[in-house]
């Protein structure tokens, strides 16, 4: 068994291989900046540590979940600059910073985000990776359908077609699974992927992921009504301002909060049948709860 | 040997595999009219075409590139769609249709483009590819290279960048090697990596992949100027508008005509080396010199 890195020490350390990855020079130097700008801009991290510590947490080297970190982070990143565009969501802060649309302009804007996503399979493609061809290949699957018109780029495509609509718990609930879920359960399942090929370690942890998913949008609408936009480092009340449905407008807040805590407990019940402590799984699920901003 | 397929076969062969890869939904009915409108607007299928003759002339089953010719179109797909956007080439017409974003929005068209990129990648990584996982690896790592900031969206940048200057020979060089040359290269590559291992044939297909790819682009150049919107299912005349330099305008169109010429001859020197018929890629490459639109 190899020393499982706490969150805290993770997290600097993704940072260091970021900006590492982050050292290249491109054709276009406003194409460069953009893109580093937006990926050195901070945030959770939440996509990589999930796959990171799944990774160490199943005994496996956390080294070898490197390149899946960075493909991750790639590719929310780069919808993080899609999602912000003027004719997406139109917001001019994320992650307490100007959006790059609004330092760079909308055309590298797209082509930064463009850039991103197909960095994140370059990367993963690397024969530098250290991974088997086999456990590559399941992995670029894996986030690929997370990422694309069957996860996240379908959910954002939903979530834009129901804007000023009232929409039903069950549509709502698609479409945080498909935008925020599906590529939040591919971060614990492709880390998993990396240090086992047990079917049923990694259909739990999927359980898990699907589960902090969920949690991680309720507690996302939740706080957008709670929290102001300098605690957030983006426009808070924005879903009332688009006339978004969410888990506090449908079910009242202290309905919301009650499912924020029942889907936590369905992840965390998830971890307790695979007999592993996953302290850094657990905490993680406790910090989407708990979050602040 | 297997039987080679004419261009004139192959073309129809590609067109019903297309058709059956659009066969899918997704949580947004108008994502997935938006994504099939522009895969199915027709078009000369310059990319998938290229992988598939590269397999077959090699002596390979082509069933076997059809994941990559598929992935190949995808992307050339997605970057039209994103070129065309108002805040990028702003372009209304393309493949003879409405360009995506006038029939279904611009949240769509990059949602749509965002989609149908990760869509390639997700084809490349299926496990039913009939590929072993080494190659499906090396192909996506040609593509992913091709297509991202070191290819065809460093390009586009470069090119954005360019608008109303006036550049040297060298830099429009660049900026079509990018922007065009390198996923033109990558579908050759990617068709001969399914077909051999042989360095020596497949660094010498990548010579003929570059130079068909800078081939197409003057030709390009020259249609722009020569031909009318209709002959070109796209608005001719827009380099002059954007005040874009291109090789007749560097060059004067005798000289651009005559390096079309002697590009075409490094193509065709290329295959002469590798001692097989080659009598697709020869096509391709004279259909590239000789084309109307």
């Amino acid at each position: 068994m190899t020393t499982i890195l706490t969150i805290a020490e993770l997290y600097p350390d993704f940072e260091h291989h970021l900006i590492q990855a982050c050292n290249f020079s491109t054709s276009s130097s406003t194409l460069t900046q953009s893109m580093q700008y937006s990926l050195q801009a901070g945030g959770k991290r939440i996509r990589p540590l999930l796959a990171l510590t799944t990774c160490q947490e199943l005994g496996c080297n956390v080294e070898k979940a490197y390149p899946i970190a960075l493909a991750l982070e790639c590719i929310h990143t780069y919808s993080l600059i899609h999602d912000d565009l003027p004719c997406m969501d139109d917001d001019d802060l994320r992650r307490g910073k100007p959006s790059n649309h609004i330092i760079y302009g909308q055309a590298h804007a797209t082509l930064s985000g463009d850039a991103l996503n197909t960095l994140a399979f370059d990367i993963l493609s690397d024969p530098n990776t250290n991974l088997d061809s086999n456990t590559c290949l399941q992995v670029i699957a894996e986030i690929a359908k997370a990422a694309g018109y069957k996860g996240m780029v379908g959910g954002q495509a939903l979530d834009l077609e129901n804007e000023n609509k009232s929409v039903s718990l069950s549509t709502l609930e698609s479409i945080h699974r498909h935008k925020t879920g599906k590529l939040i359960e591919a971060s614990v399942v492709s880390g998993a992927l990396v240090a086992t090929t047990n079917a049923n370690t990694i259909s739990t942890l999927r359980t898990f992921g699907q589960a902090i998913g969920l949690a991680f949008q309720i507690a996302d609408d939740i706080l957008d009504v709670t929290q102001n936009s300098q605690t957030l480092g983006k426009n808070a009340g924005s879903d009332l301002r688009k006339n978004k449905s969410t888990y506090p407008s449908l079910l009242g807040m202290k309905e919301a909060q009650k499912l924020l805590l029942t889907t936590h407990k369905k992840a965390i019940d998830a971890l307790d049948r695979l007999g592993l402590p996953f302290t850094n799984l657990r905490n993680i699920a406790d910090y989407i709860v708990a979050r602040t901003s």
